[in-house]
């Protein structure tokens, strides 16, 4: 009854057609794959504008369209503690066979704690498209659009996500608003 | 582009058939349910004996085996601050049009934050069914297996479920372990 | 420069006379009287109906009706911790010379911190009659309306009060929301 | 009954006369003028030498001596998530009709929350006098004791700010001792 | 190099004769026995009178005074969340190889996560006498200083150990304080 | 029955020749030295490899091999606000005479609390001694194993630290893991 499950982790600000192309593909490599939303807890800053509903409907919307059935979205907190974050990860989705991520610190993380570790395709590139997306976003370049899938463009044109990125693009820093003088 | 979407939000420690007759019914008001699955950070007590990550793949196993395809699962920690409750659960789950709940602090919450709460049909019973299911589990009495979807009971079974129960009931109270002596 | 303060700490779940007359009194004694709100992150539970902001406007304007003009209102939440609870009132106040307090606990924590404690007129009586108001509130009592000043009075009236606390007594337990089911 | 409250937050780090202007001219457009000092819970670092304590005491002389008498000073602790900053904020300070404020990040936050925003006029001047103002205490510049109310200057003077402030400058990092080696 | 450990986790409020008699025994039966120090940051509630820093000199007297030379001491504070204790232990604590417990939920946690677990002899007894001390100490019954270590009962003659467990017990609750009327 | 004790915090990443000799010479001038392991919470970073741990494994092997045997190790979590540090780390610890820090904010905080301060002999060269001996780990630069005393040596290769600190150096941030994507 144990079904083979992988997990792959990301933070999807916002999910991209980079993040769609891995997840199709790891999706058809397990039964089911637990897509964990990470830093679900941070939202409004101009590394991580949207809330962990937003990137739930988004990528919910995403998968649909590109009918991929076995995911199962998972938003994750940050626990704020490397030691127990593997514990703290576990603990909130079903149990998986292998994770997959090219993070560092993930990788030696799951490792330490006796996990088996395999890479995602592209990850690095995808790391300088959320930076560059964000970027376009938050400039009004329509380029943004083509970079995410239409579900996900719509969404975000429907919160006003470019006037919310530039607010945050011009907020002092990323950190929470602590007193605005 | 904005689906109407409907909240029902439980701890479903276990999910059973009443709770799974009220998603059902659910499911089919709303273009899409979110079933928020709540206390998710609290497993291991007489109360709360399993893990988000177990109870999401219990309830994940019997939608898929009952057919609900339009369910959202969405864990969701407690905050432990009623003022800020609405707007922790709103931040980690997709827009929604409806709260379904029973419970008058639910109610009242979402009702203040001016959402449009409506009530889940059998909450009740359902109530006195997960303190009565949990203690068939631990007494080991087989009625148990009744009163839960099939991949719940399975699962339950896979994980040694009345042993940890039996544990849970023997333990001094339902709080975290706090040193032995 | 540094003028005689007194610290007078309390839940105020309603602010009642019998709080108006120890405020009256102890801010004869000061140069300044700092009412330290307690529990500030507490509120909607059948002991805690009211939140922070709302207890600070009723405490504010049943002082300016009393024309009590040199108490300064603090709200305070809860450290979860004896040791540093302290450390943490006295980070959020300005310094005071005496704190006047009938907990005993209270009491002991800031006296073993070196401050000294003098007692506040009534407190027993008071604190029963915090639970009978709250009954009287919950149970439409009209006997309540008595109990307060009228600006307390009339700010439960608006804020819809005798409902809010039907909702919380009947709600199973007077802590957080944890899911309905 | 509902008084037209405003609400403006600020560190106050310290409270300087750019501050002191600014809640004088606000509270002439308001019955009341609601004054959170923000990071309530920060102190002792570079940026955030004074505790919400120290700030209170400060603010509340200096409107005392300005015959400010419709101002109510708040400490608001940070909450570490901005989705849930505003209704952190709302359940600790009485209603309000209008914020004032000049930080993108706030005004989005609030405006997504559905409050009023309004600018503070000369935000960002005050924004660089904060650091200016600390540098020169932390100097011994005694231009310092200009650009503060009187009772400010006395009580940095009486708490041995320079030398406080000489200390955090010295310390490696801003944020909390984690060890001296 | 790896040398063979035992874990033995209490709360030691007080520490007293049937902790000593297991601790001794299990410190013979490992190279080191890690004595974990439980509910580290309670304090002065009267089932957790004690600090951890009052407790950790209380113990660290008594072995001294036993001549038990290879424990070691550590704080272990309260993570809240059962599902992450073990982890949150691990990361507090060298690396053993067998825990002794008898708490049928602390036993369940460290099994579920794969470590050996063994019972301590008389824990039983051990609870039950930390409840009786408390209140002989209350009581100022002279018969608890013979329950305890020589060194225990100094210290908490010096610390003026019975006023404090009298104001606890008067004190209406064991949580935290929160504003006293 | 009050020994003398003094108390010296660091966060020991590792624990190097500088710290072992402080901790001699100190330990010589005290009835007991309390050896504080700060940031006792982080692990995993660049800055901050070892857990809590494996720090007080690594302390106790080099304290025991170089007979220093009047020392207490005591890990000390953060507690992420600076003007209630002070009355965290006196609740973990046995009372103290004397604090030995070298560091500006450390010792104004205990200062400002009423405790004596004192310095430590080498800590600036120690400061960058920590961040020099992790790099020549990171790097497999042989130098690295005469910086340490022997046993600590021996657990850094036991626990595969150079492959760690590699894996962390390459991490993007030093922050908590929060998705990889």
């Amino acid at each position: 009854m144990t079904a083979d499950r992988g997990l792959f982790i990301g933070r999807f600000q916002p999910f991209h057609h980079g993040h769609l192309e891995a997840v199709k593909r790891l999706a058809q490599q397990h039964d089911e794959l637990i897509v964990g939303i990470g830093s679900a807890n941070v939202s409004h800053t101009a590394a991580n504008p949207f809330t962990a509903g937003e990137r739930l409907e988004m990528i919910s919307a995403a998968l649909r369209d590109a009918r991929v059935a076995n995911a199962l979205l998972v938003p994750i907190p940050d626990v704020g503690r490397n030691a127990i974050w593997v514990a703290h990860v576990t603990s909130l989705v079903p149990r998986f066979a292998l994770v997959h991520t090219n993070n560092p610190l993930a990788a030696r993380l799951f490792g330490e704690a006796g996990h088996k570790v395999a890479p995602v395709p592209f990850t690095d590139r995808e790391h300088y498209e959320g930076t560059r997306i964000r970027a376009a976003i938050a400039a009004n370049d329509p380029a943004w659009r083509e970079r995410v899938p239409k579900a996900v463009a719509d969404l975000i044109a429907h919160l006003d996500g470019p006037a919310r990125l530039r607010d945050l693009a011009r907020a002092a820093s990323e950190t929470i608003v602590e007193g605005s003088g």
